[in-house]
């Protein structure tokens, strides 16, 4: 079969004629589907209802230092709390501080004291050196830069590579001294599915920026989400390798529980050196005594150490698989022999991500919509929701049935079909 | 019995020597008590123990809408924990924003949105125009200040009446636009004790701020924490009031199940006028894709009304009571006489706040903590931690055990005459 590209106008008109009836049988079904969630489905969700019941009324709620979980006190999480994110996040407990169910919580808190204070090494608040900067690899996860967006501050977008980031790029960036952190999801990245190659560790491990106090915002939401365990990908550590080149200071880790147990009623956690610990400890004491107490003794009865979290995982894995394996199935089927896509195969997190032909992304997301299957919205993954290149499309199969994935991935296919016909027919 | 003042010097120093002999040998007993905190005690604690009990596997976790609660999404709370915050603010559960465990973290965030963004009917975010300033009624509660001052936000004080804040002088104070707010704890406040009057919170209601975006942040922490249920304070609803004078917008107000259910893994509210709370969920939705729902269920199951609030409430009260009714009888006994001391009865709320002779109380609290009793430090409830007549003395007396509450009283009583014979003495 010809390629899009390699067809003639007569075949290109043909085809989408074809395309178009078929799309028209889609919209008469009045279909209602969704793959804009990166959400846990229900099923996933039942993985963790015991962990409702590992808390009574009969027992004693104290921290193994004695702590009373129910009453005011210990600002930076309980230690056993402390050492299960520890795990997580694969450093030691007295690097981490464990906060509420929300860990885009910490991170705006994070960038909210590096506005109001900057952070060790720097001039003080961002707010008061005028216009400031922070690198958004692109696509990325649309939160993050809104989050960066409503502090005033510019985002600069970096390219992701196959690799991760674009390191060329964000070495040029930060000397300038406006350039005050980077975002990064650094495995199973949010939207590419993608792992940073140790090559990428190693340059974020030597970079040397000019503001005293740049910070590495590394987002490991999906550090234990693999779909295929014991041969997921492997991310190199980044704090081990800032401690290789003196640079711990460099990095702010976080993570959360929010795809692991109960999506919004989990623990959350920043990882960090002892000068930013100190400082975070310091400037988070005025906003709150301490994070929910009771919520890490009943995760940590659940989830005792990384060994439960992973036997956990591997559950939520058996649920997530098929729906991904559906959709990669189906680009193939569908896009395979087209020559206008690509896609990731992500072995793991939330996401996959599809590039079609320049200029067709917003036109094909529209076509869905109008037949009734919502995706994210086109531009999203990137810096003030503006695709350069109007090609990608992020995909998240995990909240809908897999029966729905299905469809919804089919007709996906159809309307980035007909939208780069379109485009090539002018 | 002739008052401190009445005295001569040779009574006052004889005086002196026995109650130096009295402290040596309570110095002798090797203390370790704590009237600093105002936490709740185990007792407390307690009687919410069943709560841990109203959610099991077996559960549905569906709100009444039938949102899961177990997944992301609702940024401003489920319906039922709406309903309940809003009967403990006795608002409108439309007018409430139901948010995690920490109302101050809330009170911060609303500072930090100030800060930066404003508020409706102001010039955008605070820190853009340079030198602003807040209200604090003084002696208040410290960790309001300190809240405000990690903005760099400038600190006024405002004396405290035995009905509220001076509001005379509030006016005046209002007159300025870079005055943008004030604190208020309008029940019970923190730490006298006292219930703002109708004419104060009318007062308040009529309040017309030279700054646009000015707001009343109304901490209304104590609203249902009566010490003798059926016979509380009554405060005058001012977003009522409010309505009446077309200003709903001035306030703010905040809440918390912190010392209702456990201190610390509560929820909590803003309540507002609509908007506010446009406001608040536009820009919260920043920072948080939603507070932990599981939690609010958890609550909304264990206390599902007002009416079940305050049946909890009078196990509270029947805990707290003898404790600050020892408080008072040792105030009494050992002070009552004296005429270089008086003190509050509050009838509700956490603390206990005790006014000595000019330039005493600093003295007083080292005497307490040289014999082992932990007092509040002298000065935390004013701005900057200073108070400036050095004589007010804050009392908790929740947490400590009713034996050593009175212990702790009675030493203090000591230390306070130590201090007050000292200083006529010169």
């Amino acid at each position: 079969m010809a390629t899009y590209r390699e067809m003639s106008k007569q075949e290109l008109e043909a085809l989408l004629c074809d395309l178009q009836k078929e799309y028209e049988g889609y919209k008469a079904k009045g279909l209602k589907l969704d793959l804009s969630r990166g959400k846990p489905d229900k099923a996933q969700l039942e993985l963790s209802m015991p962990m409702l019941d590992v808390l009574s009324a009969a027992d004693v709620l104290a921290g193994e230092d004695g702590t009373d979980a129910r009453n005011y006190g210990v600002l930076d999480g309980l230690p056993e709390a402390k050492k299960l994110m520890a795990q997580i996040l694969e450093l030691a407990p007295e690097q981490v501080f464990v906060g509420g169910a929300s860990s885009l919580n910490l991170m705006h808190d994070c960038m909210g004291l590096g506005f109001l204070h900057g952070y060790p090494g720097g001039n003080g608040g961002w707010y008061k050196e005028g216009k400031v900067k922070f690198l958004c690899p692109a696509p990325g996860y649309d939160r993050h830069f809104s989050v960066t967006e409503h502090f005033g501050i510019e985002l600069v977008s970096v390219p992701m590579t196959g690799e991760g980031p674009d390191m060329a790029e964000v070495e040029r960036l930060v000397a300038d001294p406006a350039v005050k952190g980077i975002w990064c999801v650094p495995k199973y990245q949010n939207p590419l599915g993608l792992t940073f190659s140790d090559e990428v560790v190693r340059a974020f491990a030597r970079l040397s920026p000019a503001a005293g106090d740049f910070r590495i915002f590394w987002d490991n939401a999906y550090n234990v989400h693999d779909l295929y365990p014991g041969e997921g990908d492997q991310l190199l550590n980044l704090m081990d390798e800032l401690k290789a080149t003196g640079k711990e200071d460099m990095v702010l880790m976080f993570s959360s529980t929010s795809k692991i147990t109960f999506a919004g009623s989990g623990i959350s956690a920043i990882g960090c050196s002892a000068a930013n610990m100190a400082w975070v400890k310091k400037h988070f004491g005025f906003q709150i005594i301490g994070y929910d107490k009771v919520n890490m003794l009943r995760h940590v009865k659940f989830l005792p150490d990384i060994a439960a979290v992973k036997s956990h995982m591997v559950k939520h894995a058996q649920l997530l698989r098929p729906k991904f394996e559906a959709v990669r199935n189906t680009l193939e089927d569908n896009l395979g022999e087209t020559g206008v896509a690509s896609w990731t195969n992500p072995r793991g997190g939330y996401f996959v991500s599809l590039d079609i032909l320049e200029g067709c992304a917003v036109r094909t997301i529209a076509l869905c919509k109008e037949a009734g299957v919502v995706m994210t919205g086109a531009g999203a993954p990137f810096p003030y929701g503006k695709d350069p290149e109007d090609k990608n499309i992020r995909i998240a199969p995990s909240f809908a049935p897999l029966g729905e994935v299905k469809q919804a991935a089919a007709l996906l296919c159809l309307c980035a079909k007909i939208a780069c016909v379109e485009k090539l027919l002018g």
